[in-house]
């Protein structure tokens, strides 16, 4: 079977909550003028209740809220695939399976915590979310949430991927989302940076200091598309469907990659198979596969630092780059970011998570492979996965190793195309 | 249920031909020199033998091949919907559901027929298929389709279109097909309009004889993505489809709106219903909704007419603007076209279809509505349908009637957001 699906009752009806089973947790979030541990009253004006005690819950599961669920079956379960006619083209005696979250309405995985935390704020009285976003993927889902559960919704869209994408701002104007260009005149981070720089091209960590900054009053909150933790736990909807999906082929990965930016879409395949591996259920190994350009987990450090440009943010132990560090101008905008989700970066140091990364060249390349033989077009960020699968089915095929690799096609490309334009005319500004 | 979906195994097996219902089959193609029923020979250099026999075929079930159900099983069945939220916005007592086409690998239900038609070319050992594409939906479904089957692909894009929707040009070139804006320098009568004026808009018209005159020896063959009788039985699948789907509802329609251009989205949802009328098992109302600046059915004359501005093609009886007819500048380029299916027009004229124009500007705002209670965002061409789904259920409001809607959107919009961008400036060309 090519296509595997689940009906609407074998979707997952809880979150998976991976800290729930590590021996050990992760080091906290400090307050950067203490150095010490944050309580969740720095937290409150920024989050809901309900997504602050998710960050720091021990539960291991948690329930999918039945006006969430509701949402989620709209596109949910996504189709499992394996990707026969590319293991025909590679003549690999491994399988590849990909989950296809670009089935999503709004064409990524990022619409799965977008419902969750938009349905958490409006619970709880917000008026208006804000926002950063890199590619586009993260505002174009939080727009649709937004307007599903009657809030306002503000984005500051690195002004890089706002011109290079302008089709994601259209897309989110038609939920009525108000898109800047950051850095922005509209906040006194981004006059600073407009100052510099009039066409300054902006990062992930910019913007993030933007849309803090206009948190107000308890009725505007914020909202991040990845690295903290209850984002990644509203992920691992995937990698629970995934591994439902692969028992109907009587099949369990021998190898995950994933792309990785902030960490939300690895984080969604890899945890529900990482717990098994921590709970010694089972062997599997993952691999996160990042921009060569930026190199956050194969070249960062692991350290305390900000998660934002301005330093606005609480301190993070993890993996970075620095958070004055601006990335080059890549395609896959939603992977560049200084920092990494500190629960990945954890789990990278004790072991369980392996890490490399890709030139664009090949990465572009990859995607058209996918492309030609699957028939879907990924996005620039899930080409990194499958840049992973396809080194790893080639190894297969020099070993004769029949390994079972999973991967996650996190979103589709149809708004990536003029990306694949300047790759396709040999125009990749970063090679 | 909101999401209503189909098993692998459920899936109809076979295409379903109306004309094997009908009582009186629809006037035939005439050759232009001799006035005379055109007979198999005029068409064997244009298509697969394959193909020419499903034209005439009164076989009322044609058998879907083995290698293109294992393709259609990637996207397919597409699920159906009951449009709860676009229900309540409006306040109305009628049901509303809708088809997505637009969830298929190339984002419409083209691919439906792009993969039967490159499936008997490449039986019959063609090695290019050429043809013309409006809006680009078609050129990318073709591109695809030649692609699995390991074929060329030649595409004739018409110019206004190729500019609007830059995107649709790159998704194809991602398959290797080759695309030309048409009017093109590649064809003596793309020359022609060129000399005439050397940015020239297009039509579907003149791209049907670009792509026509590049015929050749048998290894290149012509394609056409709707308006043919071989080309809207295979999209009869969508109708089959959603008929099934309801039966799961205990739902029958009394209602069908379809956009239409040449008619295949159309016929591809409502064939199998109008099957019903006809044989007398069932009342449904089915109606054709075209843009007012492109009325061929609404103000068309039913003659005898080309089907291309060149006047290459067989005569067709048909709803003609007159085959020289240049439609305005709208952003569904998909319903562009001076002629309708001949088998349409004979529904019409028997009076199974109605038919019905509206704005544009009225178009977009149905789409901004649907986009924002479903989440989903439709194609232009799609929006016509919506149309007319929201006029019944408002209607049904207004008289208190629980009427049951469905429609298909045929495609997703996703490469059309430069054309909602202007609708949200207000900068429509054509209002």
């Amino acid at each position: 079977m090519t296509k595997i699906s689940l009906s609407d009752k074998e979707i997952p009806t809880h979150y998976y909550n991976i800290i729930s089973d590590l021996p050990e947790s992760p080091p906290p979030p400090l307050n950067p003028e203490t150095n010490e541990p944050i309580g969740p009253e720095m937290l409150k004006p920024l989050f809901p209740k309900a997504l602050i005690e998710q960050e720091v819950s021990q539960e291991k599961r948690i329930e999918i809220p039945d006006e969430v669920m509701e949402i989620y079956k709209r596109y949910r379960a996504t189709p499992l695939y394996r990707a026969t006619r590319l293991e025909k083209h590679l003549g690999t005696p491994a399988k590849i399976y990909y989950k296809y979250e670009g089935a999503s309405l709004t064409g990524s995985h990022k619409l799965n915590t977008a419902l969750a935390q938009a349905y958490y704020n409006k619970q709880e009285g917000t008026k208006t979310i804000t926002t950063e976003t890199g590619a586009g993927q993260w505002g174009m889902a939080l727009s649709l949430a937004t307007k599903f559960f009657d809030m306002k919704c503000l984005v500051f869209y690195v002004r890089l991927h706002y011109k290079q994408k302008p089709y994601r701002v259209s897309y989110m104007r038609m939920f009525d989302a108000e898109v800047l260009p950051s850095p922005s005149n509209q906040t006194n981070i981004g006059r600073k940076f407009l100052k510099e720089d009039i066409n300054h091209p902006g990062s992930l960590g910019i913007a993030i200091s933007e849309a803090m900054e206009k948190v107000s009053d308890g009725t505007i909150k914020y909202s991040l598309g990845s690295v903290l933790n209850h984002v990644l736990l509203h992920q691992t909807i995937i990698g629970q469907e995934a591994k439902l999906q692969l028992e109907k082929d009587d099949e369990y990965p021998d190898v995950i990659y994933g792309c990785f930016g902030g960490g939300s879409n690895l984080s969604g395949i890899a945890f529900p198979f990482i717990g098994d591996v921590i709970t010694k259920k089972k062997k599997v190994r993952v691999v996160a596969v990042e921009p060569e350009s930026c190199p956050t987990l194969t070249k960062g450090e692991y350290k305390y630092d900000f998660g934002d440009t301005a330093e606005t943010t609480p301190l993070f132990k993890m993996h970075s780059l620095g958070s004055d560090f601006i990335p080059p101008k890549i395609q896959a905008g939603g992977l560049r970011y200084h920092g990494a989700a500190p629960l990945v970066s954890h789990l990278v140091e004790k072991g369980y998570i392996e890490t490399m990364s890709a030139k664009q060249s090949d990465i572009m390349k990859a995607a058209k492979i996918f492309t030609q033989t699957e028939g879907i077009l990924p996005a620039p960020e899930s080409a990194h996965a499958i840049k992973g699968a396809i080194d790893e089915a080639l190894q297969c095929k020099k070993n004769g190793t029949k390994k079972t690799i999973l991967i996650n096609i996190s979103g589709n490309g149809f708004l990536d195309l003029k990306g694949y334009e300047e790759f396709l005319d040999g125009k990749l500004e970063v090679k």
